[in-house]
């Protein structure tokens, strides 16, 4: 390990902010300082409970966190924000919600906020955001909040980092919820109905409530615990409804450290971790063998169309020192 | 290969379309025999034109492919269909299109119609799919239509199957625009927008022309083909519009021809489908690997959280030879 790695290592363990911060940007680089970070927060990087909060645009999951956090320092409770941001692979663009509204906690020492966005896979944002919550549980933070924009594969990745997550809608989030229902009822353990003021906020809670009567009686239900999702709702911009979601966070905790299902939970994450890791490994293996060198003849029968892929395949693996076996 | 394997092959080969759809239920179920059907229908998997018809719930894909399909048998064409679901990993549950529609051509033995759905991953979904048209290639049909339902990453994946891709929509369908509209302006090469008789046609199409233009000036259209993708309108159902657009999927694969475009990205696709068998296949040794055996014990401490994934893997990899470098 570089001494600089090193150093801000141990100036990010003794409360330095602006460590943090650089360490949190090599995750999301994926620098060659990764494993060596990693390795060396990990020991320490167990204790903080984390929360998603992910939903369609415009949903109102920013403020919702930045109501949390609040909420959550009331309490004196330390409190990382991490807003994650998979858009689209192909511009790059980000439609993050308003970051602006987070500036109350901007100079309270114990909450810290970071945006992350796609630099190359998805896969790899993933991976970097459960990085850089492990980063900021080393640091010392309690509560990490994890955010993440729209409803798709990637976001719900992004979600099976977190202990308890909720699903934000509004009335208006009709489609989107029917394209992804059968993911969000997977991933979400509360469901909040924001900007409850507006008409069709009543039937979407009574549609959502009966969702989870019948996702709880399924097979896709989660029976280590005996947990159906509450329907809560909320007017996030007036803080009306976030007591009432953080009481159901904290009973959804409560309910998987009694049953013992919260470490069963983290050894599956675990796992997961490991089998992305490996397979990235692999990754680059291949691309490099992809780019050339001793396998390249055999790639270029393949894409001249003259030979199988599948033929292919066995014969780079073996030179990868992979026989098929 | 088991004889019978051997004898489908050959059947397939001359015409016999039950031994075709038992050869597409192998490689949809990923069976062991699969290398060795690949490998031998290979050699004759090129010959094909494959346009992909993609685009929100709704939009009415599946009459587009029913009245594209009708189009090409009067100009004595043959035509392979394939309409794959990934519809949700979670359930399972199956939501396409009303295949009711197709039953026009049951009877015709110049088309071969065929529905797929998720087994397991939706990687392996994408793969399934492409083997399944080289099968059709093989099989002699010189146009592969492929419909997908829904406009996520996997179907994404899907149309990069394609040499032009279809995508159709309809007023209603502004939502699912929304939230994907930089993937669908990548994977689109002729807009569609169906049911023009609804009021909002016209702004909707307005709204595509001028992202069109937009597109095909940005940084991330593809640059091999001096290709502005058309936005035309139908009524499928009645069959208005699917003359105007054969046209221009004719129009797009000459352009593509002529360019030298089409053997240039059939090249890449290929890249693409080595890299995922690779993957694959390495995929399968990792979950061996996790399943316990010579690190299971490694394993075993990283479920427990006491060693780190990224120290793990080093291991791992040192066992499965394939030692970090």
């Amino acid at each position: 390990m570089k001494p600089d790695t090193a150093t801000l290592i141990e100036r990010m363990l003794s409360g330095d902010r602006l460590a943090l911060a650089r360490l949190i940007t090599q995750v999301e680089n994926r620098t060659a300082a990764l494993p060596a970070i990693m390795k060396a927060v990990y020991p320490r990087a167990h204790g903080a409970y984390v929360v998603g909060v992910t939903g369609p645009p415009g949903a109102g999951k920013s403020t919702v966190v930045d109501r949390l956090t609040a909420r959550l320092r009331g309490e004196a409770a330390t409190v990382g924000v991490v807003a994650v941001d998979p858009s689209s692979p192909f511009t790059g663009g980000a439609v993050l919600g308003d970051r602006i509204r987070m500036q109350t906690h901007a100079l309270d020492p114990g909450v810290f906020i970071r945006s992350m966005a796609t630099r190359g896979s998805l896969g790899g944002l993933a991976r970097a955001t459960g990085d850089a919550i492990k980063l900021l549980a080393a640091a010392g933070y309690a509560w990490i909040l994890v955010e993440t924009v729209g409803v798709g594969q990637t976001e719900l990745d992004i979600m099976k980092l977190a202990d308890t997550t909720v699903v934000v809608l509004v009335p208006e989030s009709g489609d989107a919820i029917q394209t992804m229902k059968a993911g969000l009822m997977e991933a979400a353990d509360i469901f909040l109905v924001n900007k409850a003021d507006r008409s069709g906020a009543p039937a979407l809670m009574a549609e959502l409530k009966f969702a989870a009567h019948l996702h709880s009686a399924s097979a896709v239900s989660p029976k280590d615990i005996d947990w159906e999702f509450p329907v809560l709702s909320a007017e996030a911009q007036n803080s009306v409804g976030i007591a009432e979601l953080l009481v159901e966070v904290k009973r959804h905790r409560a309910t998987l450290e009694a049953a013992g299902a919260l470490a069963t939970r983290r050894r599956a994450r675990r796992r997961e971790e490991l089998r992305g890791l490996l397979l990235e490994e692999f990754r680059e293996k291949v691309e490099r063998a992809l780019a050339g060198g001793d396998v390249g003849r055999t790639v270029d029968r393949v894409l001249e169309g003259t030979l199988d892929p599948y033929s292919a395949a066995e014969t780079i693996l073996a030179v990868l020192r992979l026989e098929s076996s």
